[in-house]
């Protein structure tokens, strides 16, 4: 997401920031009733690693096994006021949609879209067009509906036994924290920025409280609360403390927080999907409103992600009775200077 | 200083930040060499609280006791085009000097006067005219001039046989350190703020060796070396690690420099000087070109400035054969709630 709005600025003088939450809702289902059944290799998922919408995506995805089902398509972190680009492709195309902006497939989807181009995108590539930009719905389809590609050991993400508990601590976490960090960032007055940064950081206290004792948000393993947490969480420190201004303390200065996000990161399907070079240089080169200079920061020390976090005393079980997903496709590595495995 | 540059931007894009370093450098001394000799209730010294370099003159002040001698203005945060001004006062008058704005006091001197209109100044009261604005001669004239006015128990604060020493250190924390961070936060290109940032934290490195092992910079007292860094690194986590972008770490984050700047800021005569409530709101709502909404955070929290910092364990003498200060003058005391002790 966090595409450019339309009027090319981020911040309305005066308002609070309201995201857009009208997105294409139709869904890719097992029994394909929206029209886009699940059928491996028809659908290419479309991200920024910059982004934590599309980051949700590009976690699920890979802890669930499906790389070869789903293939992905990845834009480059900063874009103009046409949205994402292929720009990190040879010949600025991606390979598999031949096309230069992601815009073009949802004006393949509808010539006059009108709201925002936004990743994560699951594009269907037969038609070219987008079947859905739903990000909170394309997890749990993901978990639900793709489960005859899931890999061998993938983990349960949203069992059924806890989906109330997920969905409702998914929704806190949502209104609170994933976009609480941009209703501090993008606030029109001092009012909306303060009560957006109280709102923010007593939600934090709360989930530091609820994880002070238990290894995960939910049950004793990793589900999809624990990724749309983490998606957050793992740009606090690098974005949202400087450039949103969510400065109370750093992700590093909150014990349990930090010690939390540190055990998902040096999990297998989480750090490794994280580029801390293209997510400072989209929020700080396109969000011009809040950055005019474009300069991007050098910190923070990224070396600190590696660190023990000794979370596995509060026992739980990563996966459950499944396993941990293998090692990232060559293709999808992340470059490895862009990741405390690289930082100098 | 920090004064609204002409061109009303404080970023040169493209440019380094270059500090324009003209000040009235006539003298206040004891033989009156340059018309302006030491002679107490004669001037006035004209401070914003959020200014790096008036603090290090008022906490000069106030550790040699010379607050009898010579009285203090206080203009507010914010200011404008037309720089500092006396909104803080009944009627938005200096109730000394009868003036609505320092710059009067510059046109008394120099009706065409042509550049910086900067705090710290010091006004003749009876001329009504600037005498010097040289922040950094102003402070060893306090040292060595005023001596006469000196309360009892005062430190030497600038000794004879230090310096050397002194001023050798004091150099490279003016360079690298209290102007190093102007020149990353206005850096005009992103190679210029690189380079000062990398500049900064080398710096901030060998200074954290240095006193790994001695409570102050140079003999076992503090010196004019550590009021220099001192007023930098009490701005670090308020404004210069987020709004400067000097960010490869919070000054909370430096185990040296933090319990050395707490050792500082619990010292009669440092802490008592510095308002945060001024110091954020100067930054972030004057430099609109870095920060065109003008929004101020809410953060860091302030209460670990207070928290034990061991460092008497190194030895040293804060204020050598001298003593502390007694309490601040009540007229001059900082507001509570702009403070760590009134922090909620």
């Amino acid at each position: 997401m966090t595409e450019e709005p339309e009027s090319g600025s981020y911040v309305e003088p005066g308002a609070e920031f309201k995201r857009d939450q009208r997105y294409i809702t139709t869904r890719v289902t097992a029994d394909g009733r929206d029209g886009y059944p699940v059928e491996a290799g028809r659908y290419r998922l479309v991200v920024s690693r910059a982004c934590p919408w599309a980051n949700r995506a590009i976690i699920v995805r890979r802890l669930l096994g499906l790389e070869n089902a789903i293939s992905m398509g990845v834009c480059g972190p900063t874009h103009d006021k046409r949205s994402w680009t292929f720009d990190l492709d040879p010949g600025g195309r991606d390979p598999v949609l031949g096309i230069e902006r992601i815009q073009e497939a949802y004006f393949k989807r509808d010539p006059e879209y009108p709201r925002g181009i936004t990743v994560p995108a699951i594009v269907d590539v037969p038609s070219g067009a987008v079947a859905t930009n739903d990000f909170a719905q394309m997890t749990l389809d993901l978990s639900t509906e793709w489960t005859a590609h899931h890999r061998p050991g993938a983990p349960e993400l949203y069992p059924e036994a806890l989906r109330e508990e997920i969905d409702e601590i998914g929704s806190v976490i949502y209104r609170d924290v994933n976009n609480g960090v941009y209703r501090a960032g993008f606030a029109g007055s001092q009012r909306a920025y303060e009560a957006a940064h109280r709102r923010l950081f007593e939600r934090l206290d709360r989930l530091a409280e609820r994880l002070s004792d238990q290894r995960y948000l939910v049950g004793d393993t990793i589900t999809e609360a624990d990724v749309r947490l983490f998606t957050t969480l793992v740009r606090f420190d690098a974005v949202y403390h400087g450039h949103f201004k969510c400065n109370r303390a750093k992700l590093a200065e909150m014990p349990v927080l930090w010690a939390y996000a540190r055990d998902l990161f040096q999990t297998p399907g989480f750090g490794d999907t994280v580029d801390f070079d293209h997510t400072k240089r989209h929020y700080y080169e396109v969000h011009r409103d809040i950055n005019p200079t474009g300069i991007v920061p050098l910190g923070p020390d990224l070396r600190g992600w590696l660190s023990p976090h000794h979370r596995e005393q509060l026992g739980g079980r990563p996966f459950g009775d499944g396993t941990p997903p293998g090692p990232t496709p060559v293709a999808e590595t992340v470059p490895l200077a862009h990741t405390p495995w690289g930082a100098d």
